[in-house]
């Protein structure tokens, strides 16, 4: 089961430049160093699927947030799951599934900070990536604690069949909510209706958004949660119901945006609407992760959370797939298998 | 006391065209017709002063908000307050001094609804239109309910001496904040801190307005009472704290403009940040005026509110006078005196 340490070779993509719009694939560099061994209290994990995530571009700039940028030269962020194949501590022995954010390589060694066991039987590893990972928990409590979401509200959701959207639809109807996506595309809209059972989607690819959004939401919208910002975000604001939340959980319409973001101009609906909009990030509700968790392989175990992965194979393919997720190319949550 | 209501004239402000921008004098028209007559349960005010108010550029156009557009033809829309000088109901009896939204004429007939009673003696009737009127009440429950300031915020209000901003700040200090004021000018800067007690003073004129926020707020902004929208709502969004309010109470800064409204292109700190940006109407708190009014008067009584109000004489100074609103003009609560 145990490799040796001193010879095996651990592919990385490091940031070689900040990118300017999307990201080239000159702003990566590909390096190979040997398997590092593990210090006293640290453990070994062999990467077997690796997250993309919309966030990873926000962590390529300089510009202020909520983690520091990635320096250039450094390995590239971003969440795996894999199996401890080398280990010095009890936490975390040796064939132990886990999942964290063990970067853009094969292998990474680890002190077990902001680790997580998954495991294997309950859903294929992928999913512990999706709709058991972090998509899910940020879908979960933006819904629920960020949004408020009640039985009765309209629950509105863009970037529908992605990572995040889908399981905030599915838990929206699992709390008694009214469920209507945004996606783009024909397949999407009927994959969310059909196998998610949002109740009706909305393809902003296909006519006027918001005689979409008047059909599809005849009480307007209760609970805005938004993933992509930009076109979509403004025309939303529009079609608000008194009191209503929209859940900033992303961007990604905008973050290979060369210029200044563009800002939702009809933010003013805010005001006649006495509405709100407010940011989070799910890592400030880590100790609710358990619980929320728990809840949300049981739903999956019931049939009620069911998700899609988009399984790109290779970890020589990460600059490519990483665009798939830019370009709304991905259809469920986007991973690498290496 | 009593008019001779049947050679009495009314002289009335109309709106004789939806505005392109600034309004113009060509958007309004003159008219004069006899004062009516009371109906059964109804009263005639005497308005001695009109309320002039950023909101009116909103009712003058058509877009949707939170009340019907006013019509072409139509008296003006305002607030005001006088004296009942005839009637034909016992709750509003002659000699009585009432506010309420009698437009922009010199008399109007009521059945007094959304009327309230205004104690003269309490303070001057100017006032009863500023700190003790609606925009007192608007930074009282934009402050407290909406903004949940609670002591040792850092308390941002712009437009700081206008007639919300100069309430928001002082009851920002009542509650134990830090209260930082932002204005245009070195003498509206001078007063918000030597008048009205406000710990440090922007003035948006002068100078880098982030470098500015950063030296009067060096804990950042807790709570952003926002009155202006636009190039100062965006650089604010970029020195929020963790948990911010930002307050939208309203965006004088984009009311004439004549393409869409500016969005705040920042608005992703209200992620970073875990901030909300949350509007709210005044009129929903109606069922509490008399608890806040309570409080403001008693601040007031004992010096700890204080109020400057800028009164430009005579009915026809009205299309002159609510431009200096949007141009920055006015300094303190601006009202008319009819």
């Amino acid at each position: 089961m145990c490799h040796d340490q001193h010879v095996a070779i651990n592919r990385q993509y490091r940031l070689a430049a900040r990118p300017v719009g999307l990201p080239a694939q000159s702003d990566w560099q590909v390096t190979e160093e040997p398997v590092p061994q593990p210090g006293e209290g640290e453990f070994v994990v062999r990467a077997e699927y690796i997250s993309l995530d919309p966030a990873m571009r926000g962590w390529m700039s300089e510009a202020r947030s909520y983690v520091r940028p990635v320096a250039v030269g450094e390995v590239m962020r971003a969440g795996a799951v894999g199996e401890v194949v080398d280990s010095r501590t009890d936490s975390f022995p040796i064939g132990r599934h886990v999942s964290g954010m063990f970067g853009v390589q094969q292998y990474a060694v680890s002190d077990g900070g902001g680790v997580l066991s998954v495991d294997p039987h309950a859903a294929p590893l992928p999913v512990h990536l999706g709709a058991l990972g972090m998509p899910g928990l940020t879908a979960y409590f933006g819904l629920l604690e960020v949004g408020q979401a009640r039985a009765g509200d309209t629950v509105l959701v863009s970037a529908a069949s992605g990572a995040v959207g889908q399981v905030a639809g599915q838990v929206a109807k699992i709390k008694g909510c009214r469920a209507v996506g945004i996606a783009g595309g024909a397949e999407k809209c009927r994959y969310i209706i059909e196998e998610l059972g949002f109740d009706a989607a909305v393809d902003y690819k296909a006519g006027e958004l918001r005689d979409q959004l008047k059909t599809s939401c005849p009480d307007r919208v209760d609970v805005y949660f938004d993933n992509v910002g930009g076109d979509i975000l403004d025309t939303t604001l529009t079609w608000l119901a008194r009191g209503a939340r929209v859940v900033i959980s992303g961007a990604i319409s905008q973050y290979n945006r060369t210029g200044p973001m563009r800002g939702p101009s009809n933010y003013m609906a805010l005001l006649v609407d006495r509405a709100r909009m407010q940011g989070f990030l799910v890592f400030d509700y880590f100790d609710r992760y358990p619980e929320a968790l728990r809840e949300l392989t049981t739903w999956r175990a019931e049939g009620r959370l069911r998700s899609r992965e988009d399984i790109v194979e290779g970890l020589d393919s990460f600059p490519e797939a990483l665009l798939k997720l830019f370009r709304g190319e991905n259809f469920g949550k986007l991973v690498l298998k290496v």
